[in-house]
């Protein structure tokens, strides 16, 4: 294939911002595909690179095409690649393990030691054309729309956090955070058996989200105190399964307090700096199980989501609220920062 | 409390049949209440009785009133209760453990070493008064109707079955039988995240049941290979689950065979006689595993109902075909036996 | 039985100490056994009271006996007690739950919502007699002895933490804070199949102790980094199993960095006040799981217990270093000040 | 490097019996390393290729270099190896999965829905020289012993069999069948805190391996009754867990007769044809779980074999009982079916 210039958002130089510059067109490996991309989904992680806050500038070494949320086409394939073959819709995990570490070997490359983000610490897919090597690539349902197909990764994370350490049949959830990835967790707690889900943010544009999407409460804890509330509607019992997606110390140790004895509380949140918590009453002595989430397991996570895509108990398209060209790339980070959305889909 | 006489079906004579004799209202012990029976169902088990069966003559002592399933009002609470009070509606576990053995001093009374039956060792509920100790009782909610309170105990081994060995959030499931308990284990799992519910019988009354219930695909097992049907909508791959609500040792051969590598059987279903297995291929050589179920947990079964029946994502009501007086419970049996029902719920 | 003057160590005033008082025999309920006690431990919980400690003085309502950890003989039997008899060896539960809250009907009473304290709500077993309910009551196997069987319980708790989340086969076990509990959990581990076990204390006195029950490895936290210590033996990779057993927040803090991704942390121990932990880098990132401990599982723990005895692989003999009458109580008390001891057996 | 001649066990026709061949050093791809072997073991599988039973004459395509289990040493890297070095001490996963499949990315690739095994499918290990790719290469600590690695997989089938679906910490096992592997396994459960292993075979020479291994009781089937010798010693309770590795009808009915209701069955062994189970009373009625297990989980057991290895708490040395030069092949292989041996290990 010839080499010809193409589109894609770079962070060119370690300051804030980006740019939309021509860059080569990828060639692949052996184990490689080339994909044309079609959808493109903009995460957290990305604004802060945009940003470029204290983690970004401390890990991301420019130039780098940066995001890592997509969907495209095959166009090409690799000699060694057996499972993937051209006009495939493919998805890709952000996450690229070393694959020989001893939590690659054991089924857990999501905390692989070796661990490489996409759009990190290697080319994104803000871009016309990615490279995507066969072990980290997802072949979609032909079916699947590739806006929506862009956006699976967040209900991965949903499904994820969710599900570790059991299930949600007839119990009871609090949702602290309700980002893309909160609002996912909603609306699979809801499908999935949930009698009751309680979802909490301080954005009112996010809670009208996570009742669509089957929130049974929504406490908004810039005005209400999310504590007295899930006590009170819940006889003072608590509830059975506290959901962390917000990333804050508070929400930690509300989301403990609102917890029921033998509870189970998953973290996904990445909070800033040392957290407190009252471990004597709010861990030991209600005997509860605490799960860190990091990524999504590879790949039975996605098995999972693409299931729930499939029988469309969870309608992603609905937490799809903005829909941009690339080069509309600035606007995409703004409204990313305002809070006034769910998932910002961008195509090339 | 004047001890008057009072109507109740009893199995009179060990032969087949039953009769609504008059029998003495029952004393209650310090640890029991008094409850006025408000709604009965009738279980497989009662027929086996009322038919006389080879086991039902080798287990049962008349003259016994029969019956387990039921939901009443207390009326008078014995000194050492401390749970209930005058006026709660209550239903009561079937099984009587004896609290004192291994099984049940690890939390496995559904197991006991020394288990009872209501109905079937000590008087049952086919009456208009029952004492019920305090351990096998059970609160409902006020909002419950006594005719479904009635009814949940099939959708407790549903509950008890389907949830034995994880979940199934995005999973396939094949449930083969559909009277009462199948039918409320489609509901079940279609309610808690299942991608695709497969149902099996041999009568269009229930496979028409399971699908208001939420089956994706009924298999009518009297014109259909259920085996053929199934491996051939999932593309060979099989379900992940495999509920054995039938009790036959064809239906396990059968499920088996559906069954995906790595995937989890619940039999709940007891088939007469040794049932032959290909467990070279069929369990080792899948790496699958194989859950026997019996009865309900104690008690976690019961909240688990409970919490389906407040968020009314199973709708127990549309179980229930049939609404009779206990003096038409000839009829009733008739019914039963008819495969033309799903539950039959009786009032004294 | 006559009721005539026993002896028992007493908290008679809201103060620091206890006093050796003369006491009625217990008179025993239906539903209990009346025990002549013939060995009990001395617990950390004891000491608190002794001391009069915050929790303590905001807790206990003097007078009361204390204590709570022996066996003793069964010699009267209440009329509704069925598995205990006259000359069994008891032991009890300390942790005394209600039966009929959710917890306790799920199986998980060791977080009863009302639980009570043997010894601190109600009279202990520093005394000659003991009115025990067959709910809480153990018995024991006839050939073990009284002041192994009265040290029971603190393997109990180091079952109930070393079991939660999986076993230790094969893995690498790192456990903070070597009282008994913390070597008996040594013991456990090494008997189990663990391939090491790294043992933390100040005390040199503990660690040998920890050392005789098979630890691999003692590091001295008072002139060791346990961090740096561990990850070096273990070439930066951590261990998979950590055991919280010291109560504090910095090793709470250290044992999580000695963890490896995906690895369980149990916390048994009780910090006062709230605990800083790096939750993003070392739960969420690493993925890892922890594990709140409170009391045993009734009675799966117990049968464990019992099986570790039975079979001799953890020789719980060897922990108990002092052995006194019930008299020099105020020595005893003196001694596990001390953190020269293990288990300290009082007889009356 | 040149081609010169080697020696290789052939099974050359589709015809009982193997030959000592010349072959071809095997070159290798870019993901293998050559492998100088060293050791090799003997398996059930290797015996049935070699008497060429209805299974092997099924699957075995003539001319093919045999065996499968060994330990040798690396000589020589593909370009695209990254985890392996010239020097390294190498054993490989027999079951060679395409890491392509659902199995495989889900992290089960031993049942994976495409694997081919080493030696029946693809040459295998009775040669000097065999090509291993690095995702199924294991590598040894430098310090076991060629031999010992050589046999390292049986013992991985026991540790996969023996810990699936939880631990044996205080728990009672039978083990049927004491081949091999039932002889780790007897290892592994004595290592790990079993409280009571009971090891069944019918002959008295693995028997008394499974003595020195760590079995509390033996019996000889052929002899005695296996059912009223277990219940009986347990007083009728029965087992924790049956460890089926007889592959026989017989024995698993056996197994699940002295299985205590609520206890677990792992089948490991693959018995010819059907096997008849009473599936009512000894599957539902006693609650029980059963596991079908296949190969060995890559590589978690893996990691726990080198664990126990290392840990020195299964001595698989002890379980070589003879050791021959490869041309003495004929000899090797009657000895395998003599049953008066443990493990044969033959260098090269």
């Amino acid at each position: 294939m010839v080499i010809w210039s193409l589109r894609a958002i770079v962070k060119a130089r370690p300051a804030p911002g980006a740019e939309l510059l021509d860059v080569p067109e990828p060639s692949i490996r052996r184990n490689e595909v080339l994909v044309r991309v079609k959808a493109t989904s903009i995460c957290g992680t990305d604004v802060h690179i945009y940003e470029w806050n204290d983690w970004a500038s401390s890990r991301v070494k420019p130039p780098l095409i940066i995001g890592h949320e997509f969907a495209g086409e095959v166009v090409e394939v690799g000699r060694d690649v057996r499972g993937l073959a051209v006009g495939d819709s493919v998805s890709g995990e952000t996450h690229i393990p070393c694959m020989r570490c001893e939590q690659c070997r054991t089924g857990n490359s999501h905390i692989c030691d070796n661990l490489l983000l996409r759009g990190v610490d290697s080319d994104g897919c803000f871009a016309e054309y990615l490279a995507l090597d066969e072990t980290t690539a997802w072949r979609n349902d032909k079916s699947l729309p590739y806006e929506v197909a862009s956006a699976q990764e967040p209900l991965g994370n949903a499904v994820h956090t969710v599900f570790s350490g059991g299930g949600v049949e007839g119990k009871t959830v609090a949702v602290f955070g309700c980002g893309p990835i909160g609002v996912a967790a909603v609306g699979l707690c809801s499908a999935s058996g949930a009698e009751a889900v309680y979802a909490v943010d301080v954005s009112e544009f996010r809670l009208r989200l996570a009742q669509e999407f089957g929130a049974s409460h929504v406490v908004n804890a810039s005005t209400d105190d999310p504590v007295k509330e899930i006590l009170g509607r819940t006889g003072g019992r608590g509830v059975d399964v506290f959901l962390e997606m917000a990333g804050a110390g508070e929400t930690i140790r509300q989301g403990l307090k609102v917890l029921r004895p033998g509870g189970r509380a998953c973290i996904l949140g990445l909070p800033d700096g040392p957290v407190e918590m009252d471990v004597t009453n709010d861990v030991v002595m209600k005997g509860i199980t605490i799960h860190g989430i990091y990524g999504r397991r590879m790949f039975s996570t996605w098995y999972t989501v693409a299931s729930y895509l499939r029988s469309g108990k969870v309608d992603l398209s609905k937490l799809i609220t903005h829909r941009l060209r690339m080069y509309d790339y600035r606007k995409a980070f703004e409204l990313m920062k305002s809070g006034q959305s769910g998932k910002i889909v961008m195509t090339p």
